[in-house]
């Protein structure tokens, strides 16, 4: 069988998958996904093992790529809350009356069947598998070669669990082979098959879907997030929220990766800044390295993704400049104002438009998580559909009910 | 000026326009469709010099290019009922609190730069405009060249309405060449200055976006509807339903194209519903043609959407059979079924998978204004984002806005 032929397969399945997940009940999903957790434990010398094979073949050392016994039951765990979640699917979001008597609901339903494109992770086969489930779609998962042993081992306890919850194998299915050109087949859809892809890895991986993708993409691109401290910030708040937006996990895509700052407060606010981030390198413009001493950014700077400690720092005149600022140089992500004064406040989460935008909090809150979804696939940088943290909820997709006695339209 | 600098040129404009509009008030919306409803009847001399002229110059002669006093007037109208219209830019979708005290609320933005493709009614030029800016997003519109100069002419009132309105005018503006790289152009997103496509044609042009498209499309596909008359269905009420789904207007997308019906009941119900269906040809299968004479269907027609007054009749054995049927043939718009048995409808409206499912009501029906939504720029087939009836609210995206008191994340 060739790799399109064998896609093509897949794709038919998955869609097979998707109509008996649309008609399984809440309680079964979520059966469905506590037997994928007790499989996946009950796999764990497999996994493990399969896992160091990974290891050993790898060419760069990624700690995400390492799999322990305590990280395998961490996602168990995940898993288990993922069945706990509340199930969205047949929810009426809304319901009216129309004056001829029509009465017309808004139906949450599943999107269908996911695309999920990834790199070395080897949780996200698992997370992805349980949050689409919940949601009530069936997924293609594509893993990163680095981590396809570990994936194909995951996945097999995943199906086992399916099986055992009486739910269809090809509700969760991943592709088999390295061959690079399978991402290509899942970009074109699989003859109509895929609803929506879901990329999940770097600018290459993110650029090639932007180039290939004939199906809606749920994109999660850079997050080139912002902190603006504003010149009336309370001293001490925004030291240590810009410290934590940077360094408490550098390499999430919601660190704060450039500061801007007011230049009439640059004297009396940032050394107190720069002291709270200790073991970052700062990058500046001139007046901040009047102030601080510190490497001179260059325009690139403004533009870059560290996911490093490194920061870069630049002075502005005011909300609207920082607004400005972010307009030209940010992507979208996540931006925060810290300052005292409402009025500053509003007017920044007025104007600016991304998917997230905080007060006198720290950018690492961006996350399914910590808004209270429950898990997340990703947050999308995109503005149709879904932005932001992309939960369960944000997988769905809805539908019209009209409910009539005959009505024709005049 | 070459035509790649006059649109990425028009893409800048757009963006700058888009950030007005979301500062400006609902009220100045409001103002600024007002001033384009009053400018486009002052130009009426001139719109319907150019819209004669279009005509003249036309090798075929749709209906739909034609202008007269009444229709114009007819436009204004609609631009008022659209400057009535509720704007929700900025009205909160949900808030909630986090145990941390973070304050989260998920707010109404406009998408910002919509790109509209459409084809020879000039209506959509000032239709697509109000509605676009209703939702506070800029719009850069392609008129298809048979309605150029209407579509010219109407554009250059809209311009003067919104400078009236003291509102930006390239808010609102056109492409003023029939070339079709034009739209290869805009379907490439004017160097990331484009939010959305949403094309309104026939099929070249959907398949042309489909290929081409590197931004998301809001794609509005064929309606091959379906309305299904079970075997507990009211005979009058079915032969009044389908009579008014197929025949009211056949060139909607609404319109049913295939009429599906129990096989146990042909003989009881079909007779009925053909008389209704007086000169509209039927096609049918086997079983429909020994209970009525018509010409054959062929495997062709269970796919075509005729938009003309012929009707594809299919026998089906329940429920189950005819949603399998729909998977197979349906273009995901609107689907009905006729019955007073309430089990076999919920089990319908529950398993077919298409943007809007009907209880004895006509598919006729599906349509912005009679859901309510006081407008409607078309009817998605698509999953993502919107789906059904597209009005101003579906033309919105959203932002989460955090409030916080300095809380960092552990």
């Amino acid at each position: 069988m060739t790799l399109e032929t064998e896609l093509l397969q897949m794709g038919r399945s998955a869609r097979l998958a998707a109509a008996e997940l649309r008609s399984a009940s809440a309680e079964q999903r979520s059966a469905g996904i506590r037997a994928m957790a007790r499989a996946l434990w009950a796999d764990r010398g497999g996994i493990l093992a399969a896992n160091a094979e990974d290891m050993k073949a790898a060419t760069v050392h990624h700690d995400r790529l390492r799999l322990d016994e305590e990280r395998l039951e961490a996602i168990a765990v995940a898993l288990e809350q993922i069945a706990g979640l509340p199930d969205s699917v047949g929810v009426e979001m809304e319901r009216w009356q129309r004056p001829n008597g029509l009465d017309i609901a808004r139906v949450r339903t599943p999107i269908g069947v996911i695309g999920m494109i990834y790199e070395s992770r080897p949780n996200v086969t698992a997370d992805a598998a349980a949050i689409c489930l919940r949601s009530g779609n069936s997924v293609i998962l594509r893993s990163g070669s680095e981590a396809l042993r570990s994936s194909l081992a995951i996945h097999g306890a995943l199906e086992r669990g399916l099986a055992e919850a009486g739910l269809p194998e090809a509700a969760v299915q991943i592709v088999r082979t390295p061959d690079r050109e399978a991402v290509g087949q899942l970009l074109r859809g699989l003859d109509g098959a895929i609803d929506l892809i879901i990329p999940r890895g770097g600018r290459a991986l993110v650029e090639r879907v932007q180039q290939d993708a004939r199906v809606p993409v749920l994109g999660h691109l850079e997050g080139v997030c912002h902190t603006y401290v504003h010149s009336a910030a309370d001293p001490q708040m925004a030291a240590e929220i810009v410290r934590n937006a940077k360094l408490r996990r550098v390499s999430v895509c919601g660190s704060t990766e450039t500061l801007l700052i007011d230049r009439d407060a640059a004297a009396r606010l940032l050394p107190e800044i720069a002291a709270a981030l200790d073991g970052c390198e700062l990058r500046g413009d001139e007046l901040a390295r009047s102030v601080v001493p510190m490497e001179p950014a260059t325009e690139a700077d403004w533009h870059t993704e560290y996911l490093a400690p490194v920061l870069a720092v630049r002075t502005v005149d005011g909300v609207d400049e920082a607004v400005q600022h972010i307009a030209t140089y940010g992507t979208g992500h996540t931006e925060a104002i810290i300052t005292e004064d409402p009025a500053a406040a509003a007017h920044f989460l007025d104007q600016v438009d991304s998917a997230i935008v905080m007060w006198n909090a720290s950018t690492q809150f961006a996350d399914g998580g910590e808004f209270g979804f429950g898990a997340e696939i990703g947050i999308a940088t995109g503005k149709l559909h879904a932005r932001g943290p992309v939960g369960p909820e944000q997988l769905t997709t809805f539908k019209y009910v009209v409910r009539g006695e005959g009505q024709v339209r005049p």
